[in-house]
């Protein structure tokens, strides 16, 4: 961990920096699997799937037989524990429903705005070291709140060609039923573009690599909606005194295992804090598998000794880190003042790992400094609003004149003369 | 115009087929006009302005002067119809503030959703044949409402160096006083990337031609947010025996003017519309001074006709227009059913350009099919909702053990142990 004592303002870039994004060294060999994907369909996808995943699979699609045995081998521990959780996330979500409302602007002049559900979504869940089945949670119960008609999932067959069973019991919890067993850069290819044996999606969700987050971006240039640019998932502790040193040394470990390039910060007041998180994470460190990881993370990762509540506060708006845990006296307060910010976590006993499995709220979060524009993944994300308006006869005679006005200084006379017409 | 007689459903491809889009083939070119940008900011931005808008632009920042100077320009009746524009713009985006909600999903597990502003936004009004002020208004005043702290304004200058008085006088109506003379890509790099004069922002909005769109495209992917993709603006009109020729000739034409690339459909069961429509087109286009762009425009439209109105709907959600005018006898209810499209006109007396100037909804909305993923600008444009959580020690005890559980199946043990250490 660097350690940065009292940083003068203008050092605020450097200690704020975050890994480089590659999306213009990658689009080339992107560029060349989508176009293959696009013109060959499921003969390409079997090809890059065997090429990157190492396993043959004649046929992507997960049969019922496959999600029934799944949801049978899951221990009722850990389903009591999917259930209690989606139980959770679905209670915050349903809370995010828009309700339209009408506004006449001027007499005889109706404005709505009304939500609608895409209609065609594509989850893609990372597989490799950790089977991610929370993120089918994250995603799944908002597109299915939303009522998005068709919901597809795609992620990773092991080299046997087989899913964790997990992913298919909580992909069941969220009533999805088509599951394909498609990673990388040929699942996002397969769902923007479709193919003989998956659908074409409107807008592509979840995690990945940087090849799968080059494949978004890639996508999104012109053929289908992503949720958000990706990065590395990073997390940033706030604490004063009042922080249990060893509760803070577990939510930094807690982000550092996520991977190599993950980012971890402290911002404390406290000197003699700083020492003590280190020492408690070298010992927590040694009793996690995933330490080599942690280790590795932590070597980029940065514990700042700021003046002052003013800095600290400042520095971290600044940063705009995915999660955030404030753990001081008057945590709450402080939240306040947060301005830039994926998920806030406030006081000593809302760790980052409530969020990102149980607490409610979706751990699909806005990394890379891109919280200061974007939001997390909520209902929102699974719905477009359409505006509509209806306009009297009467209400035109008022609305008439000024749009006959601007028209005519846009020098837009088509558009004058439907105003006028109208008007007669 | 392109007349198709009851197509097939095989064919609605091919009918609903947009220009293609050519991100990639103006890639390289972008690409080196942004990095000139970084490296040299303002001398960049000035060779650019001389290359592309021949303008020798000393001073890119608008002077107050200016500023004065045009809104004493600005002609009475022009200046109140702005006005009661901006005022029925202002009432439409005020009501979608965004109330938070605390959620209690279990006992002592608080969270909540909370909108900011985007701190930093910079928008973009095309110069070229007309001075788009209206946009303007639909950029600029959900930024004042959202609370933006820093909203900057790009736009060409003409050959002398000069800014429209009414983009001007519209700006001043939004509170934006920090106006450049920068126009095409070099503003989008500009913007996104800072220079000496020009401060970095957090997301660029607004229209543009393809070479702004290209630009706002490649700096979404790793550099700064955008609005929305963008293309070439359309109408679709769907019409029964209760529509006015009149009206739907002169709502076609309005969007046809907009460029030779717009799109313009119209979707009937009346064959004798068609014909009518045509024919009165043929008459209103004489009259228009850019009767030479829509009459381009008009080469590649479509008149539809299809045997009844569940095809009209169907056909019309395939499509998802950006504009969809509405002229049949039961509208509102058609309305009802329509669930892919940026802005829908209901009856005979809501013209397009009601919306596009001074009904009160925005007019920046999704082209290209990207309706059915992605919402017009709207407040929550300008916002970012960030989560926040509050759990206490009596709730941790209920959610611990889920958390534990859900994180030792996932194979992640250091967020288990930020769960176990509370839970002692």
């Amino acid at each position: 961990m660097q350690i940065y004592r009292y940083p003068l303002l203008n050092s605020w870039p450097e200690i704020t920096k975050r890994p480089s994004a590659d999306f213009l060294e990658k689009i080339e060999t992107v560029s060349k699997v989508m176009s293959k994907i696009r013109s060959e369909g499921d003969a390409a996808i079997r090809k890059f799937t065997k090429q990157f995943d190492h396993a043959d699979i004649e046929d992507f699609k997960v049969s019922e037989t496959e999600i029934n045995e799944a949801i049978n081998r899951i221990e009722p521990s850990l389903k009591n524990a999917i259930l209690i959780a989606a139980q959770n996330i679905d209670t915050f979500h349903v809370a995010q429903k828009f309700s339209s409302r009408v506004i006449e602007t001027m007499p005889g002049v109706k404005c709505w705005q009304k939500a609608l559900p895409i209609e065609r979504v594509g989850l893609y869940i990372p597989g490799g070291s950790a089977p991610l089945f929370s993120t089918v949670l994250m995603l799944g119960i908002p597109a299915m709140i939303a009522g998005c008609h068709n919901v597809i999932l795609c992620t990773p067959p092991d080299k046997k060609g087989n899913i964790h069973p997990a992913i298919l019991y909580a992909a069941s919890v969220c009533h999805i039923t088509e599951i394909y067993k498609i990673g990388g850069m040929q699942a996002i290819g397969a769902m923007a573009y479709g193919s003989e044996t998956v659908p074409k999606v409107d807008k592509i969700f979840g995690p990945g690599n940087s090849w799968v987050t080059a494949a978004k971006q890639f996508v999104a240039n012109g053929d289908c909606a992503i949720d958000m640019p990706a990065g590395p998932s990073e997390v940033a502790v706030m604490a004063d005194e009042t922080a249990n040193p060893a509760f803070v040394a577990a939510d930094l470990l807690s982000q550092a295992e996520h991977g190599p390039d993950s980012q971890v910060i402290l911002i404390t007041t406290q000197e003699h804090l700083i020492k003590e998180v280190i020492k408690i994470m070298g010992k927590q460190l040694k009793e996690l598998p995933r330490s080599e990881i942690a280790a590795k993370a932590l070597e980029n990762s940065r514990a700042i000794l700021v003046k002052d509540v003013e800095e600290m506060i400042g520095l971290m708006n600044y940063y705009a880190p995915e999660h955030l845990i404030i753990a001081t006296k008057d945590a709450g307060e402080l939240a306040e003042r947060i301005t830039n910010a994926g998920s806030v976590f406030i006081g000593n006993y809302t760790p980052e790992s409530a969020g990102d499995y149980a607490s409610g709220t979706n751990h699909t979060l806005p990394t890379n400094g891109w919280a200061k524009s974007f939001s997390g993944i909520g209902l929102d994300s699974f719905c477009k609003k359409i505006t509509f308006q209806h306009i009297t006869k009467e209400g035109f005679r008022l609305l008439g004149p000024v749009i006959e006005e601007m028209a005519q200084a846009e020098q837009l006379f088509a558009h004058k003369n439907a105003a006028t017409l109208r008007m007669k």
